[in-house]
């Protein structure tokens, strides 16, 4: 039994280093000249790796994930565009779920969840719909860890002359996502996933013209992303009070995110930790739920085990008194449990969960392990 | 010149304890029990400093203060109520941008920036247009200090049959509200204002039956506060990610609220702060803008010294290196400056506030002071 804290195999809020949660103890002024420069600071380094200083504007918002994505349709899309949202999990869902109600018109393509939206299938749905003005899409979808072709689809959308929504929440910052190669409208992530810092805030990489061109579609005042531009443009300031603590959390663990070597690094320990999640599952028996040609480093899903006296309430405490914590399965037809890659952990630590895991299952007298 | 971390007399962010600051250090997975009791024990302290576990539900919310207010109101007013607006400073107006951006009715009755609402003014106004669903008011109007008076108006509001939404931000846990005695269908603050916490999150406290009501009324997924409220009611989550690190350091916050003796303890320790100030700052020969009768102990205005040689920016920038980071005027009409009387500061450091003030100006060479 450990006695730390335990470590979260959730994909956000994860585990953060150290030095990440001692930038939290620093009460800012947010009207204050030094962290307006944290603010400018942050936003540059995000654009640097997404490659988009030239063509996009960075916007920071308050709040979690989810009022990033929202602020990114009500904003970017135009009261009379229309949106095809393509969907295999919960997120996806979750975007239709937002034009919904804000009342854009969309319509939905879904797939099931161990399927990866094409790029022929967007070039069909497109084909088929001149009204579509916007594709919006999840690059992993957390609720399994499957990866859609973020690139290919991205292709065809720019063929068609429409313009692209990339929700890039868990997978920003540990997957390469270059803005000259990749042309996109809006990509949105958040401060607590593979950048490893808290949550609390998101933000939406607009390009510049599309932007210019968004004032007063906005739904809301508060997610309004233009406003929110032209305002740090015009004071340096944001709009409303920042999280000021979070944001400070945030540009450390950039710093260290930059001095691990940035992007490269980050994949290759997300995906060494997947490795070792992976394989030692396997030896346990568990069996992953997507093939690994679709898997993202970032989270896995596991089939729970058969046995009648696995219950996952159970097995989640007794993995949790062992020192990690790990995160409930979200698909409706089948039962399942996820582990995440992602956060201030690296292989030793996905090995030592894996034990953890084989421990709790043989407590329970969960033999078809 | 000061080496620590400047004090913060500025409202919200404000300066918190070390204390609550340590509470920042743990990562809480979202998905955990200990995290919902530590929401749900937020929640319940909170309702009790409104005295409104019966007839209220508090309702956390991701973002800063105004994402809270955008969201009481597109939950709560209906999309044919109308809105009358009390207005007497820069978050008066800011209410009635968020009902034209919401497209909900709304008409304004504004007073100059240091004259309240009168509850005879509400009177008048609801008698003459029945139209009026809604009165929306802020509590201490922040950009000047001033104080409303927010039980008259809570009486004629409710002798008219009509519906009240309270903008208490800057003044919630410092100036007694007891909703069994003025009734409000929302009352709204933040982590970060006087319960001294950090900034990150908002709260609404919504009347039980208005919010079962409400389904269907937001114009947004992300602030509809009857969806956050019910998700929460069926499984003690956050509806989307919260912001953990910051609800921690809010209840550790709470806590240290109780301890030092409630409101009671909190206002006195606000209203001896204030006094400090306008004592020393009218010693120094600086004049308060607002008369001390509608003053609350909660922020104060001051006008700007005539001599040529103030400027603000020079002026804050002495104060600053002395310790104390202040706050800027938000009036158009005249030159002022603010210097806020919240968060984890006593009397003594007022009066080493207004020292340091005194020697800037000295400095500055500033005499009409
Ligand atoms: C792909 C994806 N989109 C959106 C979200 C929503 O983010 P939040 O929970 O911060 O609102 C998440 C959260 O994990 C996510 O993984
Ligand atoms: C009375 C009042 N209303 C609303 C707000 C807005 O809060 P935020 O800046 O957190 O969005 C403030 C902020 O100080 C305030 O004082």
């Amino acid at each position: 039994m450990s006695t730390a804290a335990p470590i979260l195999l959730t994909p956000g809020p994860l585990t953060t280093s150290a030095r990440t949660r001692q930038a939290l103890l620093v009460d800012w002024g947010s009207w204050d000249e030094g962290f307006n420069r944290l603010t400018a600071s942050l936003c540059e380094q995000l654009l640097a790796i997404v490659n988009g200083a030239d063509t996009h504007h960075c916007v920071p918002l308050q709040g979690s994930g989810t009022f990033a994505v929202e602020a990114a349709i009500g904003t970017l899309v135009p009261r009379d565009g229309k949106v095809l949202v393509l969907i295999n999990g919960a997120y996806g869902k979750r975007l239709a779920k937002i034009c919904e109600v804000l009342g854009r018109p969309f319509s939905t393509f879904e797939t099931a969840e161990d399927e990866p939206t094409t790029a022929a299938d967007v070039d069909c749905l497109l084909r088929a719909d001149s009204a579509i003005t916007h594709v919006a899409l999840i690059h992993c979808e957390t609720s399994t860890g499957i990866l859609n072709p973020l690139a290919d689809i991205a292709d065809v959308v720019r063929r068609h002359g429409k313009r692209l929504i990339v929700d890039a929440m868990s997978s920003f910052g540990a997957l390469p996502v270059d803005a000259q190669q990749v042309p996109f409208d809006a990509l949105i992530a958040a401060s607590g996933k593979c950048l490893e810092g808290v949550p609390g805030m998101g933000f939406v990489f607009a390009r510049k013209e599309s932007l210019a061109a968004a004032a007063g579609n906005s739904h809301s005042l508060a997610m309004d992303l233009a406003d929110q531009h032209a305002y740090r443009m015009k004071t340096g300031q944001w709009r409303f009070t920042p999280p000021t603590h979070v944001v400070a959390a945030l540009h450390e663990a950039l710093l260290q995110y930059n001095e691990e070597g940035g992007l490269p690094a980050r994949h290759a320990r997300y995906a060494a930790n997947c490795r070792a999640l992976l394989d030692g599952m396997a030896a346990l028996g568990l069996r992953s739920f997507l093939p690994a040609a679709i898997q993202a480093p970032v989270i896995a899903t596991f089939h729970a085990p058969k046995d009648p006296r696995y219950q996952f309430k159970a097995f989640y405490e007794r993995v949790k008194a062992k020192g990690f914590i790990l995160y409930p399965g979200k698909l409706t037809q089948v039962e399942t449990f996820r582990v995440g890659c992602i956060g201030h952990v690296d292989p030793a630590q996905m090995r030592e969960a894996v034990a953890a895991v084989g421990e709790a299952l043989r407590e329970m007298e969960v033999f078809d392990t």
